[in-house]
């Protein structure tokens, strides 16, 4: 009999929040267009309306300054542009500085050709090379236009935080604008983009207990506005074309607002969850890498290597014993590939590494189970050095 | 107290189809990234290739050549762009000739540079102008790249259809690429993307009864395809980055399923309640304009003009009685602007134009309710030449 699932795999996607949830049910009734003038139409544009400061809330940021896109990717799509505008005048940005840990959806560099990209280097930490921006920021050309630099403010892979703030200071004394992928971030830490420091930040509806298919570029102010990616009807004030997609943006907007709620019993809960399963994994596996776990990291997340064991074959035993998790981010359709952020981190990517992430309805007991299931796999593996 | 509303706006958006919302219920429960490999992950992706095949049988195409979007705006950006490629070879289209007629997510160009796009005229009836076709493609300067021709099968404010077979072989003959808006006349006319001899064809869910938020590019072949619109992750082929809607995608596979079993009865139910409602209409205010119901027109679309009425006005006295109809199309927040279709079609656009749209929930008991809010307007407007 196929034992029980367990699924530890949230940095992926999460399931939908009970919130959510409820939010799209009563949304599926909701059949008006949000842009015809009719009562139909009015009512779901009111609950968009209401999504949208929901979300505004959840980043810090003003309601007019959100931006409904298809998901995160588009939304990285849309900003990492070239093509800006300062109110109608055209606004050239230069070249496009990311960090050598971005999602592939930022480090794919949007409409920017890959001569106008360049890579920011991380430590061996995994976090961002403050000296090396400040001397690719000191040697850019402006006459190419403004520098844009793009970095994540939680990696996707080993949970890191970056020092977004310290990030914005230099590019600010340069005169770039700053993206700040919050993907992971959001329901993890407090999101303000002010603070931050942050031109846009880009977070994912599916990530934080919302339905897939929509998330949302933010924007500190609406002077300087990326090109629209996709244009047409002229919605999300001309920024984003396209009839919105209501059940998701509503489902979206009920699990930021839960995530606002929940965030500090959340997040305790998480983290002691976590410490538990790092304890007893390392108790069953003494060798047992785990990255990040001396530096500021969210609470979720536990990106480790076993020795003696590849991710790839690690994933599968753990699937074949009922535990979701992830080898590298699931990006793109089925493909195992290299981690990038294990080399970026100066790490022999050769065994690879396994994700496991948590999230809000995660129990002691399940993470027990993991542990027992990590145990079970560390001791069948091959010794160091003959992986499988 | 508020009359019980009438909804007659299926072309804006359509209510759930019962078989598209049990869908989405069921795979609220299918939590796993299509992307991941594990057990969660391959339940969400079979549950997208069967959408994949039940949209392909829909279009008469291939599932292999089903490409998901955010919906038809985004498909439309995608296609039209001068950015092509031939396997890995690039490959440049020199214009992008459309009818006047076009949605405004054609019309606007994608990709294209305004300097490369030309409009074909269309009729005073309305259908496109293919002497007017051939001459401009005749003159196409082949040293630019291929011409790329974007025709609508049928018009979303009169439901005129297309003469997309004739259209084919002219573009054909000049060696030229073929997009096919088949947005409204998914579900009302046979889809057979090889019969119309279109090079790609562009649905969206919600206009046939899915969900909101999703639709798709469907090509021909897959030799000649556009450069990525939305690129990162590499879903869909590599064709079109970002998350999987799952929710979306579901509902949509099962709309369009819904749409192929109730094609016949679907469509002489709707055109016999369309037949009903313009008599009515004739009976009521025999000065009632009736755009294209001379020509051929899908089964459940009137587009009329009442003289001494403006548009405008008219949609909202029908709201406040309770009937949702459009002024023209709902493509943008709240504008209601001059009709390009009636300028297209050489008509006078100071009135406007009230559209009515049924769909497969319609009764016959909506329509004579219709009729008598029609007939109650129309004796209450001001005489002809003094519109209110």
């Amino acid at each position: 009999m196929a034992p029980p699932r367990l699924y530890l795999d949230w940095n992926a996607t999460s399931p939908l929040h009970p919130q959510a949830r409820d939010a799209v049910l009563r949304a599926m009734d909701l059949f008006g267009n949000p842009n015809s003038v009719h009562g139909e139409g009015r009512t779901v544009r009111a609950a968009i309306e209401r999504a949208r400061r929901q979300v505004a809330t959840l980043a810090g940021a003003d309601p007019a300054h959100v931006i409904f896109t298809s998901g995160a990717t588009e939304a990285a799509n849309m900003v990492l542009t070239p093509e800006f505008r300062m109110g109608r005048t055209p606004l050239a940005i230069g070249q496009l500085y990311y960090s050598a840990v971005e999602h592939p959806a930022v480090r794919e560099g949007g409409r920017f050709s890959k001569e106008q990209t360049t890579e920011i280097p991380v430590t061996e930490a995994g976090v961002v090379d403050l000296d090396a921006l400040g001397t690719l920021l000191a040697a850019h050309d402006k006459s190419s236009g403004l520098p844009m630099v793009a970095v994540m403010l939680v990696n996707n892979e080993t949970g890191i935080v970056q020092p977004i703030a310290d990030v914005a200071k230099i590019v600010q004394a340069h005169g770039g604008l700053l993206v700040v992928d919050a993907v992971q971030a959001a329901g993890r830490l407090k999101l303000d983009i002010n603070a931050f420091g942050a031109d846009f930040m880009i977070i994912s509806s599916h990530k934080l207990g919302g339905p897939k298919g929509t998330g949302a570029l933010i924007t500190r102010g609406e002077v300087l506005m990326p090109r629209p990616l996709i244009h047409g009807g002229g919605q999300e004030k001309g920024h984003r074309s396209g009839t919105e997609n209501s059940l998701a943006v509503i489902g979206f907007g009920a699990a930021a607002e839960a995530a606002v709620a929940e965030f500090l019993q959340r997040n305790e809960a998480v983290s002691a969850l976590r410490d538990r399963l790092e304890t007893g994994m390392r108790g069953a596996a003494p060798d047992v890498v785990i990255y990040g776990a001396a530096g500021q990291r969210v609470s979720n997340t536990t990106f480790f290597t076993l020795p003696g064991l590849k991710a790839e074959t690690g994933q599968i035993a753990f699937d074949l014993e009922g535990v979701a998790l992830s080898a590298g981010s699931a990006c793109s359709s089925g493909k195992v590939g290299e981690s990038h952020v294990l080399v970026a981190m100066g790490r022999d990517p050769k065994l690879g590494a396994l994700r496991i992430s948590l999230g809000f309805a995660t129990t002691e007991e399940e993470i027990d189970k993991a542990i027992s299931v990590f145990a079970k796999i560390a001791a069948r593996r091959k010794p160091a050095g003959e992986a499988a």
